[in-house]
């Protein structure tokens, strides 16, 4: 059967035309005019240096010729010798820039490409690291072979901070998940590495002067200090910032499994398993937490060059303080009036300790607090209003909030989530205040195998909200430019994509057929998992043992199936003029084939495979549903409107469909419930405009989405 | 299209019965008896160790548990203390056997499964590691859930010297590649990795006495001593050995890069970039040799515990000893008579030097030499008659030859090269002294990328070969099997099946449409690279740099598609009775699937992809293969002998297909050709019984190969 259907599907291929140069960077430059012309990529290719030269630059053009090469299968020559009649690269640095790159480095460059030569100048060689970046994105393929387009770009990034942070304690991320993630925030042109080194679950990182910390608290599973060291040359390869996370005083039962003497209540710790926010905090009225501290940080601020130590500061609930009747005598000693005022004291006394050590501080919104140093910077989690608050206080910020891509929204969320936009209500001043914004990859729901699959292609679409201006923001653009960069990744070392078919031929077992295994693709490419928080509810048993291997772990969020199901029905459903009957029949199509995959996943393959047992409901749901659309498209293009109490039946059954189950979603209901309503409304369609049309359905859908969920 | 495709597929599909209990085991142990009944894997599964316990065990067993844990998606709890009423598998080892396993370790184990308990008894810890491997390919599924079959294994292997080989030089393979690689060993049951450190194009192991060794001569590329502890102990951890070898005197570019006065000719030597045998050659009459070869080997030699260190001598061609009159002279002055005796005079200088570190000497053949001192192993890879050879003079020996993975064989021609054959004509002292066989993974030809590609799953039949009873030699089976403990490989971490899809998209380019991307994987799934040492032909000029990214780099050897036709051809061709129509039908669809992907390849993506410009003949010649083969058929089943010149006709465009094309070649020719002149000779088909029916058409296919073969 498989074979059948490849024949058909190879079969009625017919090629499209080839496509004209067209704008495929993700972040797009500030500045890009592309004219005709091409500038051929041959074996002759080579790269000169003009200007400052140095190892760094050298090894990146290395890396950037060799992506290339593996790119198009030619083999370009030594190249330090070139006759100037060749076709070449000409790199002119102005400087080295810093050797550790800092908040302030100039990251600019600009790209003149001709027929014959390529021209990439820059400030510094992070701006050249940039600019090769943007070339390699540039090259295209038709043909007449590989090239690239002539062009001229001029560009520097909106916002000097653009982080990615890795929770590496919840589930232990090694080595490698770092360094390839590099790579890919290289790619993207993302300039901090955000480390989340100490939390409950575990504290990951060495310390050689109190080695009980890692060695009581990780299971054996850190960061050393010479891994680290290399982690941090990686990423100054690459222009990237590290900026390490020690997240106190709350998250850190991991610090008291070694060291229960600085816990604000007597007692046996050890390492948390769960996932929440917990009551272990650290004794800020007991001297010896300071010390501690002080030799920890001391250590750490020699180890890591970063101009900024995260201290957290999050999510502490104060219960252990409140259960100290000499926590609570030392907060009336001290005047410092509650928890918070006591936060406040552990803050400053923290801000000491890394002034001293030359460092300054950053932390999560909760640290904000009129009494702060004014040269500390607050990450903001909780929301924008956090963020305005904080400038306007006078704080450098970073926004975090909407950019969290643990909590499963879709791409065109993040992208649209603009860290300042127009109309902000800040003054000129205080806009330069916000320094950029951070992703989030917290890690309770995320292996190593499947980590890259929640942070990108979303991540490529938060780079380019902070590098590229600000009216750069057509998100159908920036979705055509996604699957583009998705693949550069992909190519880059990323398994978001790879490691998709290995999860579920383990998922779906031995004895699953290939038709079945095609089936379980279909049906987990058209489906997401859970959003927000609600994962822990499916999964109440959960720790950090539980194997994550199940099929919310191989779906991914923002479903592209979905997506492109959805922009297809929208185009039918308000086509000008008559419906298509290609956009019908593509529609059709893509229903019979979720009936189908849905049915076989319910039906057969959760016979076969134990694990996908408690996915049957959800696979039947995607049948059931798709099959109410494909009654819908029918009665559409009959022009046959179905009996009265058709549409209310219908949308019950899709309000069911939309419960998740097994912990993954059906994103493709919207879409579902407009083909719904527009067919049993179709009697009135002719009293509409098109953009009436449109008010009226979503009224209607409005109206019976609320309704069934009233009645429950 | 791709739609509708999918559509079918899924849709046509109906559920196979649940399959009983099969041995899906590589390599199948000694003795295995199944009996009904069945040990449920469920949550309260847990794990008990009595006798011997230690480190290495428990995490052995951790790993064990993890990946079912993986596999079934169930958390099993922490397991120390538990009732003895639950559902347990017991350990009973005997002792810790060696912390550094070696060639005299133990590795015997059983296992005894009931509906209740799992017993696994081992004489060491190897033993247990060994069993558990077993344990975990028994994990079966059906509608029930998750199981052990009831069943008793005695396990023991056949030969104690099981390994494989990877060359690490020629194209480095980092430490994520070697680590990988030791997990899939440990699946299957090999016991040595030899890895191939010193050769003309790198010199990959860090010496602290000479750093200018690798400093000079690896372009950075090489494992520190703190890489190749980590790897060693990696590999103890899994009852593996790790056999450096240094290879000297010949295949020496790499040393004298650092130092040119130990070559046997004065010179400037750089690190060789291009493949064969290179004339570079260590001074054998020159003291400081020996003195850079102590303090070197010593170093060696206290980093790797094992007792072997394998010293190469293989290809010295000897070209730089003869036009030396310096080295001439000393063959005169020592009696060495020719280059062969000075060869020999090096071997016992090393094999002192070796000695005095209290190792022994392993080499290739060509060391073999009446002086050889006796506690030699000989590794033979030139012909089984060198093995022969080497036991008969007393030497210990290991099998290489038949088992060079890197020729592109098909797993078949590696299973069935038995290194004891029971025909051997050896005495039984003799037989003793072969201990065994490596697969040999040389580097020419991949990276690693596709490397896993190249040694698995075929190494896992080699393995079987090497662990499994003689008797165990069923092809077919074997391949069933195959299938199974590949995926098993892949779960394990290894990239033979996962890096194939991404290699074709980056191959495809950005332009291919996704029904292109499936004809190009079609294609490339039934073509296999070129074998023996031809392809180097097809890339005459290629180099340590060529990029590895073509659609030869892409293909894999022993093609799972080809072998499937070839038993589907195989199977209608010689029915007993009427032709199995269902059987023709495959059969057909396959073929249409081939020329609708050959053409599309040939034809339109060819032209998007200047990468694939190069393939379109192949493409072509799959397409027009094929169309030749729908007519051969076509012929067959309407009972029309085609007329007198049809067959010739057919064979010359077969014969030209054959020729390899873009290093890639088309295994499925000779099923085709039984097509033809089945058809053909469809007429004669009742003279003759199934049998001679057999020969009639292998006599004739072999008469017309020829015949165009000698036209041309």
């Amino acid at each position: 059967m498989l074979l059948t259907a490849l024949a058909l599907t190879i079969g009625q291929l017919a090629a499209d035309p080839a496509p004209a140069v067209r704008n495929n960077l993700m972040p797009e430059p500030a500045e890009l005019k592309f004219m005709a012309g091409r500038f051929a990529v041959t074996p002759e290719f080579s790269v000169v240096v003009r200007g400052h030269d140095d190892a760094r630059l050298r090894e990146a053009i290395a890396r950037a010729l060799r992506r290339c090469e593996e790119r198009t299968g030619l083999t370009f020559g030594a190249n330090e010798e070139i006759a100037s009649s060749k076709p070449a690269l000409i790199i002119e640095c102005q400087g080295p820039g810093q050797a550790i790159p800092s908040l302030a480095e100039n990251e600019s460059y600009s790209l003149e490409i001709t027929s014959t030569q390529v021209t990439l100048r820059a400030a510094t060689v992070v701006g050249a690291i940039r600019g090769l970046e943007t070339l390699l994105q540039l090259l295209g393929a038709d043909a007449d072979g590989y090239f690239f387009p002539v062009a001229v770009i001029h560009d520097q990034p909106r916002f000097p901070w653009r982080g990615l942070l890795i929770d590496v304690c919840r589930h232990w991320q090694p080595i490698e998940v770092i360094k390839r993630n590099l790579d890919g925030m290289a790619l993207v042109k993302l300039n901090v590495l955000h480390l989340h080194l100490s939390e409950d679950q575990g504290f990951r990182i060495e310390s050689k002067k109190f080695p009980e910390l890692q060695k009581k608290g990780s299971d054996g599973n850190y960061f050393t200090q010479e891994q680290m060291r290399d982690i941090i040359a990686y990423a100054a390869a690459r222009g990237i910032r590290v900026v390490p996370e020690f997240d106190v005083p709350g998250h850190a039962t991991s610090w008291v499994v070694s060291h229960p003497e600085l816990a604000s209540l007597p007692g046996k710790y050890s390492i948390e398993r769960r996932w929440g926010v917990f009551d272990p905090v650290l004794d800020p009225t007991n001297e010896k937490t300071y010390e501690l501290l002080d030799g920890f940080l001391g250590e750490m601020c020699a180890l890591f060059p970063d101009t900024y130590i995260h201290i957290g500061g999050d999510e502490n609930n104060g219960k252990q303080w409140t259960a100290s009747p000499a926590i609570q005598e030392f907060i009336q000693d001290h005047n410092l009036k509650d928890n918070a005022g006591l936060h406040t004291y552990f803050n400053s006394r923290v801000h000491e300790i890394l002034k001293r050590h030359g460092k300054s501080m950053i932390g999560w919104d909760e640290i904000l607090h009129p009494d702060l140093p004014h040269d500390s910077v607050i990450q903001s989690w909780r929301g924008a209003d956090g963020l305005a608050d904080a400038v306007q206080r006078g704080f450098k910020t970073i926004l975090s909030h909407g950019y969290y891509i643990d909590l499963m929204y879709s791409t065109a969320q993040h992208y649209t989530n603009d860290p300042l936009p127009a109309a902000n209500g800040l003054s000129a001043a205080e806009q330069k205040l916000i320094l950029g914004g951070e992703a989030t990859m917290w890690s309770e729901w995320v292996s190593p195998e499947n980590i890259d699959s929640r942070i990108w292609p979303r991540t490529a679409a938060i780079a380019e909200r902070l590098w590229s201006p600000r009216d750069v923001n057509d998100v159908s653009d920036m979705c055509r430019r996604l699957d583009i960069v998705s693949a550069r990744l992909e190519e880059a070392g990323l398994l978001h994509e790879k490691n998709r078919d290995p999860m579920l031929r383990r998922l779906a077992g031995d004895n699953a057929t290939e038709a079945e295994r095609l089936a379980l693709r279909v049906f987990v490419d058209a489906v997401e998992p859970v959003k927000e928080y609600t994962r822990g509810g499916y999964q109440k048993d959960a720790t950090q043992f539980t194997p994550l291997t199940g099929l919310v772990d191989c779906a991914r969020p923002d479903s592209r199936a979905a997506r492109e199901f959805a922009g297809q029905v929208e185009k039918f459903i308000f086509a000008e003029g008559k419906p298509d009957a290609k956009q019908l029949e593509t529609i059709a199509r893509q229903l019979q084939i979720w009936i189908a995959a849905g049915d076989c996943v319910a039906t057969q393959l959760s016979l076969r495979s134990p694990q996908l047992r408690a996915v049957a409901p959800a696979a039947k749901a995607l049948a059931d549903a798709s099959r109410v659309a494909s009654e819908a498209l029918k009665s559409l293009d009959t022009g046959t409107t179905p009996a009265a109490d058709w549409q209310i039946k219908q949308f019950a059954l899709l309000n069911d469909a939309a419960h998740p189950r097994a912990a993954v979603e059906l994103p493709i209901i919207p879409a579902i419930k407009l083909l719904v309503s527009a067919a049993a409304e179709q009697n009135q369609r002719a009293q509409f405009s098109t953009e009436e049309w449109r008010r009226h359905l979503e009224k209607q859908i409005s109206k019976l989405s609320e309704d069934v969920k009233l009645k429950e």
